[in-house]
């Protein structure tokens, strides 16, 4: 890290960013209320640091050896007194801010006329993103690979109806982009592309999809320690990328005998993430619990351990879906999710000003 | 199970039990609402059900096949319509009842003083139990082992300062056995006997403590899963007690690199143990998680998550306590967690009475 | 599961095949010793069975309910009296046959210089193919990423010296491909396309490799359980490949405290997959260990459980290398390794001669 | 730690163990080849280290933070010249030394010809040490929990049996003690005491089974790290009894889907633990695996990563048997497992002399 002198001209922090090139690093500039910043993104080893402290506008080098930088707290109390609490704002929804951001919609898009009619109902219930798979990641490839899977075609159809349906009713879309060849197309449709947990550690899909410039939805793979999920959102950042939201959706269960939950829903990663980094973090209870009859407690859980938002899967008729039927709750049954949230993140907020 | 008639008498439940025990099996009688169901304990292979079937008064025998039937929720729905919601009670504290009960004191207790001006602290933050540690089980051999490892002198001495405290400051009080040759003196101090996480396989144990007849807080081991978890409690019912107290304290940590809590906080076994069982089910967020800067969320989430109690390790000047100071936390930091707790807990039920 | 009558003509065959295909599947047609069977590949309820148990030359019609079905024992024993024991051939070497294979080489090719070292080494230690990574997923997004992060051109010249070291030294040489885009690169030069532990639930990678038509060693990934790893490897196998090399390379440490080794060397996977598959597997301790002083026993022992190879970094000088510096083993202590396990595994098979 | 002088006498050791008590210390004195060293047993911050360095005889005093010292190879190695290398000694038996000990035996003992008979089969295969269970513990309160629940009276007449067949085959016997009950009444019968994996954290009923003095088999619990498996046996040697024989049983499975193994064999534990203490590691194939089938491999991998011995149940006829018929293996199959496992020692020892 860089810290520049308060008076550091534009002219001195280009200076150093071109010297950093020089040894073959890339700059990550971050001009904040006090200060200006620069991260040196790469090998930090190869530079010399003597060189760069006496530099025009230098005031300080440090060196950082943490995997995770350019996304910790660490940086951005650097810049900002209390450290960065990153807002990503998504049309008008802000993920990150004082309100609980609710995602819904289908686990997978199934039809039209599927996805406006559930479109409606999680607009009605109170959801401010709509969320519909398009290419979805299976265990079994003799499963429904999701309406992606039928050529390009079909894929950009299905993602004219999301974008479609975001438009009629008002909601930013997200879907999830699996291959590096999807890249491109799903950028074109929706707002927030989803990197999901099994594509955690697919450093040349994150690097292609942060370079689109817009926000993604960043999941934790289940076998994934905290350190980890936050070293490969660090492969956005370093593209250039920040508005990255974090989603905790289940690790691998631990125990012998049958598994009562899908996953593990580690929520302490929650508030523990957020001690780490400005990113915010969002949690998902379908696919953690995979339970139905558990989203309305571990919904409330996750909020009280302090989620920015939530993503939750919403079918108008749960045993029709083609894909995770058992964890998907009706749009009735998201409204009494989102009430009960809202009221516990207004009651937590009241104790700490308090407090 | 052998289910009776609602017209059975008295002298027809008794001559099943006689029978029963004629096979080497055990009878767990209990009588509910609308009938009586005898609980077979021990190999129901031996027993030939064609004969009990027609013994007077029964109306039905059915052969159950899970590790847990005395404490499953299906066991209690034979006699309830609803299944039995079980309130343990300990003296006027009611444990599974409408309120969130809170449990709270040092980790290990060091000296009466200590232990008095911490147990004022916690009465007056709202916690309804006293807890305070003689007998700890440690990883290290060469560390503090509680006042417990000094003799029974002073395992005594500190016993009689617990059951003192508990009387001074109105609370009834608990601490954990670790051993079977301490049961019997701590089952003359305490109102609630602790079996530890490491101890819950220890069914010798476990049976021991279970004939004290007191209620017993039972710990989820870290390595256990639910279906393990519900099956050594159930070695405390099949020894005629079934005033338990569930307890989750968290499991290992799964994924490379640093921890970041001590262990997983499994919240959503909460719930999902509820549907298992009619036993009530607390959390313990200061084992789980290990850090006193995450006790506030995650005691908010475990109590949306549906806990119907907290324990929580509390000290005047954490940094000053042998044992766990890192997940200690202040009196006062507690009130708050109690306040915000109440509040979730009201929230969340008059949610589902609307619902 | 379409089993075809043992005097089936190739028009009848091709027949079901085209019927198939108007369903929406794909048939994978298996020629063996006593019959043909043809696999559906996709989803299986949109067939309808009765029509198919019609056609000419069909024998039977078998719905199969497993996510891996193409890679398993049971269908091979459809057409093979004791099941296929795939033998996939890479030039002259044959992984799966009598002989253990030993796969030998740097982490990451660091020169051409350091490459030809090692390849020389490890040839005279008895290695029969050569590795080297040149495409390295890496946690820090600030570390070495190998040389295929400099760009094309560099990428193509550190596969080059692959190619020309592979010549020189006779052996047929593999390296990781990590993303879509390099694949059509690497299969031009490479003999073996790996697919990594964290690449292995990237079904869109498997599937762009996997259309290669070349051998793939395919690693475990650490958070996977066996059903997954082989429901993966059919993801290969449904698009017409199946000259797969499975890799156990370890999994997630479990338990409290810090790791002695890098991750769980899961060794009874390997007998255990062997009775699910009939393709062969080996094993990587150096991935699994992470330490130098390990990788003498754990190869023997992996041998010893039934691996059909070993995955062994290598390196003249290992506390130079860039990556995995901890875990390479010298061409000297290579050759002792060699030799152990050959011993091992001859004897191995005369015991079960004899038994 | 204390480390006298080569001259010091018999008094200032003596005078050194004196002053450790008083600071409510106990001291482990070690005679080694080339000096006395003095282990510090409790908590070591209240030792005024200043004072003891300048006693009479005293060389060097140092400070040793680890959970485990007195088991540690790092503590053996200051008064030995490349560590201890402890041979635990159990009748005519060594456990630890050049050639692998194989204990066998049924699961449980059901009956005295049952077990007279799988006696004397083990011992014409080539077994050690004979094995029987009589206290079991058991995951479900209503299965067969072994001979030792029906009453004192049973289970000391298992016991005479199991005294009789070790005596009538010459084999020293090894039976599990699950409660501290029975630690006495046991003791008087075997030549082992064995501390089950479910037991491994009970430190009340690890102290009472150190202090009979004898020979004790110390398995680890399924979810212990390593640390805390040498963290409490390091509770057997601060009890002043050091004949600890290890044992490897398997860890917690991890990943989705069904575990085609009951546990994950942790083998490379083996040689990592071995880096650690100078106390002897076997394994147990039958209880880590849970699969007749894999037992053989897996039995020679556990011998070629270094074990010292295996414990591997057997029986005549293991579909009868009671307790853990699915991974039993019968006398004849045992028979090839140790001949294949005393070749691969053979022939690993012989590849290390050469190297």
């Amino acid at each position: 890290m860089i810290i520049m002198k308060s008076e550091a001209t534009r002219e001195e922090i280009a200076n150093v960013v071109k010297e950093i090139k020089k040894y073959g690093l890339k700059a990550d500039v971050s001009r904040g209320e006090y200060r200006t910043v620069i991260g040196l993104v790469g090998d930090e080893s190869k530079i010399p640091f003597s060189h760069f402290a006496v530099l025009p506008g230098v005031k300080e080098v440090m060196r950082v050896e943490t995997p995770y930088k350019l996304v910790s707290k660490e940086y951005s109390k650097l810049f900002e007194e209390e450290g960065e609490y990153r807002v990503v704002k998504v049309r008008d929804i802000h993920v990150g801010g004082d309100e609980p951001v609710f995602i819904a919609g289908p686990c997978a898009i199934e039809s039209k006329r599927q996805l406006f009619r559930i479109a409606e109902g999680v607009k009605k219930a109170g959801a401010h993103i709509l969320r519909g798979g398009i290419f979805k990641p299976r265990s079994s490839a003799h499963s429904f690979q999701g309406l992606g899977a039928n050529g390009r075609e079909e894929a950009e159809e299905a993602l004219s109806w999301l974008r479609e349906a975001g438009e009629k009713f008002q909601m930013p879309v997200v879907t999830e982009v699996r291959g590096e060849t999807q890249v491109d197309l799903v950028a074109e449709y929706v707002d927030i592309l989803q990197i999901g947990a099994r594509n955690m550690y697919d450093q040349d899909l994150i690097a292609r999809v942060a370079r689109k410039g817009k926000p993604i939805l960043f999941k934790r793979h289940f076998g994934a320690g905290i350190e980890e999920f936050l070293s490969f959102a660090e492969y956005i950042a370093v593209d250039g990328n920040k508005d990255i939201i974090l989603c905790e959706r289940g690790i691998i269960p631990v125990g012998k005998g049958k598994s009562y939950t899908r996953y593990t829903f580690d929520l302490a990663a929650i508030p523990a993430i957020q001690k780490e980094t400005y990113l915010p973090i969002v949690a998902d209870p379908s696919h953690a619990t995979g339970r139905r009859d558990l989203i309305f407690n571990m919904s409330c859980a996750a909020i009280a351990a302090g989620a920015s938002g939530l993503m939750i899967e919403t079918h108008y008729n749960p045993s029709e879906a083609l894909v995770d039927a058992p964890q998907m709750i009706t749009p009735d049954e998201l409204k009494e999710v989102i009430e009960a949230c809202q009221g516990i993140r207004r009651l937590i907020v009241s104790t700490k000003k308090k407090g």
